[in-house]
């Protein structure tokens, strides 16, 4: 297939060097033309930065931009790809938002999290995908299957309430791991003697219910070690942080 | 050596079993005698649920009972063990509290999150040492290097730090994944979906410092986005989430 992106972020990034093995990739677009040049060179596209220069014979559109830049693409792009497919890759954006501009629309969410620096594995990487129409949504299920063993076809709503989740066991938890890391960091002490232990517990709640392995003072209810960590805390000056542990010790003592 | 333990449960059980490896197991002591016996067989100890009860004429005694209780047990064993080196397990107990009652104080401290479902691979978790006396330093270490790769000696303050980064790094990360998944349960979405994303988050921060990897919609200061989940999370009557996505939300848009 001929497919096109608009965007050449991460998530562009990554997913333009997948498609770009079983599919011929034609433009990259980005409003940084440096950008566009960059990805397009990986996956030997053309580059380019206005809408009215992308080649108009294709099969899918992909816009794989911030959440906020959705609308402005659509709405610029959408009278240059009368009948193409035109999916986004957003998990937190209904797909009306395509569709208040043109008719074929898709969504392609990879449930992940993507840095440059790193490579992904698709194949275990769940692809949430929907479509306006029956036929688009094979010509999807077709592109994700390839990508991915685990493609899934949910709806806005449940793809909505996926992305929320997310920010929880993915933005949350590293924001933990970021305050862990100052913790140790203001004692000089070292941040690598914690990997272990974030490791197994993320490798345990794929495991066990979550709530049925938590630990720590605040599920034991131990208020002499809470009141203790929440002095070393004031000790340090971290108002902040004692502010997010008194919070979600509260949260965790009293779940229902 | 001969080495007995006071206490039965997760961390007494996989330490017990650990030490049963290169040493003899003379003792298992626990209020709950059944608790006592169930262990005591696993690793040919005798079993007691009287301090009275125990053989004298042993190397070291390990306390491996909750925060709360360590002060009691030194308080009441001490006195049957007078020339026996006493190391507790605790990551937020400071030597002190052994010292108060005894001479020959030590700790033995590893750091990972222990569950009687999962086997814990000793060879790569973190040990972390400390003992009054330069001979039982080097007893303890003797031990610990048979069971860990990973052998550090930290004092009490560095150690009580270590085990506050811990609540963040485990417990509160943890709690993340709960709440994830209470999300996820409310629209009969299928929690494993988000596995791979929890996964890679994990292996990502061992590999990146945090802040660096930080993504998600509090970092892009996505007002939009945000306003949106917090929405979801009040339709889902979920107040108690939304005030931790609030916060936790602000706190990453407002990190130094």
């Amino acid at each position: 297939m001929r497919i096109s992106l608009v965007g050449a972020g991460r998530v562009a990034t990554h997913l333009a060097k997948a498609l770009h093995q079983d599919h011929e990739i034609v433009d990259i677009y980005s409003r940084s033309i440096e950008y566009a040049e960059q990805l397009a060179q990986r996956v030997s596209a053309r580059a380019c930065d206005q809408f009215s220069q992308m080649q108009q014979h294709i099969d899918v559109l992909v816009i794989a931009v911030s959440d906020q830049a959705i609308n402005t693409v659509i709405q610029g792009i959408a009278e240059y790809f009368d009948d193409v497919l035109i999916a986004h890759t957003s998990g937190s954006t209904h797909i009306h938002i395509l569709e208040q501009y043109h008719t074929r629309c898709g969504v392609l969410y990879p449930l992940q999290t993507f840095s440059l620096e790193r490579d992904i594995d698709w194949k275990t990487t769940p692809l949430l995908i929907e479509a306006s129409q029956d036929a688009d949504l094979s010509l999807l299920t077709n592109i994700a299957n390839q990508l991915s063993q685990r493609v899934y076809h949910y709806d806005s709503a449940q793809r909505l309430s996926l992305h929320l989740s997310a920010v929880f066991a993915c933005n949350f938890t590293n924001y933990c791991y970021d305050m862990a890391k100052q913790v140790v960091d203001a004692r000089d002490v070292d941040f690598s003697l914690l990997y272990p232990l974030m490791i197994e517990t993320a490798h345990k709640a794929t495991q066990h219910a979550p709530q049925t392995v938590q630990t720590g003072p605040a599920v034991r209810k131990d208020q002499n070690i809470i009141n203790m960590h929440e002095k070393m805390l004031k000790e340090l000056h971290r108002d902040d942080l004692k502010k997010i542990y008194h919070d979600l010790s509260d949260a965790i003592m009293n779940r229902i």
